[in-house]
């Protein structure tokens, strides 16, 4: 049932049209400037070719002259074919060295290298910290899946899976989410590079009309983190060198498939094919007839299409060792960093709080991300993001005695929110939550010398992550603000409380973030600038009292409440209780 | 003198040419899975169509079936124009919503945005501890410019002019180099979006030929900073709107020109014409008869032509006015910026020894770059990155007492070269130098209570800054490694003399960066790795010694040397003399 067809398609191959050159005629400096189109008959050589060049530009065939390129080189018998391309653009001289009388315009075609598709990411993602970028390439394609499923009525599922089981096929990373899936043009806007939201609307024949920014939301969780078109391209090309998308949408009974792979990519150049061409694969749903050996696995992902309506999957495949070897040995780790990424949107604007007692009516989000990974001979390993309880905002959000919350007004019309969280001291140690992945070269220093009391809870570490529509930027932090760092005359409370905050900060998109989304581009400059506002949030009420004293009165308050430190003082040696 | 030939050339406009389509004949179960190619007469509606496409699969006229799009939309008398465009895919189905019996195929392009260009540069560069990333913008047209007079055998000149003089034209950011130059092949080459000299080699009819990596050479000075195929076009997309590149090689005497700027782009866009394809204008040298009023600073800039046999002048129009401002209001913080990134390049590999007396015979570089700012009114202000005496490098340089040289081995094949300085605390202050430009919130504490004798010199800073192939990585930053951390238990020396060091890392491009040069990949991750390999080098010979105690006893000596500690140990109150 293969179909053989590209041969007979128009516009693949363009290599046998005859010829057609521009040749400009540059031996005096009379010479009429315009330049005059010469076809080449598709037997031609040198001979003809120059014969009928001089017809058309009214030269005796005796005279003196050489046609060049425009780099100067003077076509030959022997070069005329190699040189002497469809489009090209030639010179009559009188000699190979002389000047250019008058300019003469060459047309040029410069489209992208697809190397631009097939390298995008690869040199996107780097790590930060000791940190491996690959869970923050996943992120993309989690981002996409997030906005593919906003709308959804019901519950919104997403799903990676690992696919390492070698006896289903060649490694695979799959990611399929129940969103609203794509339609063939749709598709085809997918494999677009730099094709965003914002453009799309105003190309011909679009069917996504112009885009609207939506609304306002508490920590601006609006699932709307697609941006600059590049993400999911990024991604798959990071993680692996081929991609089959795989989707379809409520209003057809049509399955969409496109692969875009790098092996195509050389395939093309070499055969000089159109490099951004390609073709869609457009079937019934649960037929998987097509499915090659190396991708068996296909088999079982397409027979679950019964079950859907809408859905799409980006099935990765040549995925890169390291990344195999890194996604079984880290699993914990890395689902851990998913689950802190999208933390708000698993957990709701409140986050994960553990003890469900103390939040009345914590609205239940919709959203289940589930990671799983096959393995031969291995049970599979499954778990939903929500069910983690050990990322870093979830140890945060349950180690909190109390909250600042606040709101930063930057100039133009940037709103940010944000929220310190006081980590008390009780008993014998910080609750400050430590990273159990961080590196911790200072940790097992054994001091023997004095009696610690306090470890340094926060320590160097800045105050705020941040997040933009709702998701971690992971590489943006931001220290502190004036309002909120140490006090430096005497505070009114001991310095360390001011170790035992942690904060976040929540931004829509009117702060801009890198195309990798790892860094923001300006969030901490413009919060510095002079200009920024600050006001403190009380049951969402703006308050009028300057924060900085707001604060300081926070904290003190917070010391005083919550810590319950008991500091052994003036310590006398050991007695050995003889009388037990 | 001016050319239209537009419109004479082949392959600029194809929407005159004839319609020709795809269908798939989908009615039943049974139909035959090929497909047809039906052309559509440039005068045909669609009564005309669908009688072609009756007699062309054998279906009588009268029989019940729809023509539809792959995403389902019934082909009408209204919309067939508008829909029905030369390549597209079309279904002959029984109904619209019918399933399909056998898979299709659809042709289609995803040719990328135009926004790969013109968008390239803007969501790169990003603020990092409130530095503004327009610098490391400039840089990318200053390693352009390193690579292309790598070869010159005189003075090396890269010249980057300001023309904010609004008599002369709108606002322009010029970069220009007395380098190779380029033809005109080469001219566009450097429009396409990541070509890079590792794919150029491979593509037909290259003049580039295959690339060598360059040998060796101290501090990885080897002037090879291209890479991606992308930083020139960032570069000039993140400064303004419009880039025109002049360049001239050797070995011809004609100029070459093109623009590359975001209206034309939109222009072709709404004309319907090849995105990616544009003119290059060959000329003798001088000529500026092209040259508009709002460009009028070209002509002296053309002028100039006459005296350099090789050159390249990238100039930038549509700058941003933020970056113009930021440009005229901190010059000098962004000239000493360029002077740190590049300040091996312009001193040579031990740097800006400001006493010369102190080194025998430093290799002087023959590298000049210089920064010109014009403004109306004004006198123009020139600065030589040479003569700069405070950028950072400058100032570690010229307080070191003594130096640690090591390298890293990396597994794999990177060598990593490291000088470790040591900057000692001289009567009664710390030589470690202060940024005159960091943020200090620190500084201004005015700590009434405990008379303060030493500053925290390098305080919470990392150790290391990061050179690639000879300049810096401005983001990357290593904090330190184990052998030269402070020790733990008590060391050889006062912990504090630990905080007088500062370093520098030189790798090659066995270590990667990101596209937009602000990181390295994961230098950071490989120098941690238990299997990386340090030695001391002294007099550029490896030393057996174990590093870490070698290292401690430099410390040592180096404080017992160099610190000359006054401390004023128990404080009896102010005597006032009154025998003077
Ligand atoms: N899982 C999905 N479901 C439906 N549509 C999707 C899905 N993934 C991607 N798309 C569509 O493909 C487009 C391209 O995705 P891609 O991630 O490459 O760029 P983007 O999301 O638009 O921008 P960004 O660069 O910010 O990620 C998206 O805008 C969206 O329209
Ligand atoms: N000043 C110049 N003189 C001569 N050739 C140049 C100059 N600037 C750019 N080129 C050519 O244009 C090409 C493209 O430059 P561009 O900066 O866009 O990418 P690149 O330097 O190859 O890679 P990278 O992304 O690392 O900068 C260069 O490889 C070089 O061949
Ligand atoms: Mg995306
Ligand atoms: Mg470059």
């Amino acid at each position: 049932m293969a179909l053989a067809m590209e041969s007979s398609l128009p516009g693949v191959n363009s290599s046998d049209k005859g010829r057609v050159v521009t040749v400009f005629d540059r031996r005096l400096e009379q010479t009429e400037c315009g330049e005059k189109i010469v076809s080449v008959g598709s037997g031609d050589g040198y001979a003809e070719f120059r014969a009928d060049i001089c017809q058309a530009c009214g030269i005796s065939p005796d005279e003196q002259f050489v046609i060049t390129t425009t780099n100067r080189k003077p076509i030959t018998h022997t070069n005329f074919d190699l040189i002497v391309q469809d489009g090209i653009t030639l010179y009559l001289l009188k000699s190979p060295d002389q000047l250019l009388f008058s300019p003469t315009k060459e047309k040029i075609d410069f489209l992208p290298h697809y190397d631009t598709l097939v390298k995008s990411g690869m040199y996107e993602y780097y790590a930060s910290e000791g940190q491996n970028p690959l869970p923050f390439a996943l992120a993309e394609l989690i981002d996409n899946s997030l906005s593919a499923t906003a709308q959804n009525a019901g519950i919104r599922n997403i799903q990676i899976r690992l696919l390492f089981d070698e006896t289903q096929g060649k490694p695979a990373v799959v990611v399929i989410d129940n969103g609203k899936g794509m339609n063939s043009t749709q598709l085809k806007n997918w494999a677009i590079y730099r094709l965003s939201k914002f453009t799309r609307g105003a190309a011909a024949l679009s069917e996504d009309g112009i885009y609207v920014r939506p609304p306002h939301v508490p920590r601006s969780l609006n699932s709307d983190i697609s941006y600059f078109g590049v993400g999911g391209k990024q991604a798959v090309f990071f993680v692996g060198q081929s991609a089959r998308i795989i989707t379809k949408n409520a209003d057809s009974q049509d399955v969409h498939e496109f692969v875009l792979s790098k092996e195509d990519f050389e395939k093309k150049e070499i055969n000089k094919e159109d490099i951004y061409s390609g073709f869609i694969r457009n079937r019934k749903p649960a037929d998987s007839t097509h499915v090659t050996e190396d991708e068996r696995f296909l088999h079982n992902l397409i027979m679950e299409e019964h079950e859907k309506k809408n859905f799409t999957a980006v099935v990765i495949t040549g995925v890169q060792s390291v990344h195999v070897q890194f996604l079984k040995n880290y699993y914990h780790l890395w689902s851990r960093q998913l689950a802190h990424i999208y933390h708000y949107y698993i957990h709701g604007p409140r986050g994960n709080v553990l003890n469900k007692s103390k939040i009345s009516a914590q609205a239940l989000t919709n959203l289940d991300i589930e990671i799983s990974m096959f393995e031969r001979g291995k049970s599979p390993k499954i778990v939903s993001l929500r069910e983690l309880r050990d990322d870093m905002q979830t140890l945060y959000i349950n180690t909190t005695a109390d909250t600042f919350e606040f709101k930063a007004l930057v100039e133009g019309e940037g709103v940010v929110e944000g929220v310190i969280r006081y980590h008390p001291f009780l008993y014998d140690q910080e609750t400050y939550p430590e990273d159990p992945y961080a590196s911790s070269r200072n940790n097992d220093a054994d001091d023997d010398d004095c009696f610690i009391i306090e470890k340094e809870a926060r320590g160097k570490r800045p105050i705020f992550e941040c997040f933009w529509n709702g998701r971690l930027i992971p590489y943006t932090t931001v220290e502190d603000f004036d309002w909120c760092a140490p006090p430096k005359k005497r505070g009114l409370c001991p310095p360390e409380c001011y170790n035992r905050i942690s904060g976040v900060l929540f931004t829509n998109d009117r702060f801009e973030v890198s195309t990798n989304k790892l860094t923001f581009l300006d969030l901490g400059l413009k919060l510095q600038d002079k200009n920024t506002l600050f006001t403190r949030i009380i049951n969402g009420q703006e308050q009028r009292m300057k924060i900085d004293r707001e604060f300081a009165l926070w904290v003190k308050d917070c010391h005083e409440k919550y810590d319950k430190q008991i500091k052994y003082i003036g310590f006398k040696g050991t007695i050995s209780r003889t009388d037990v």
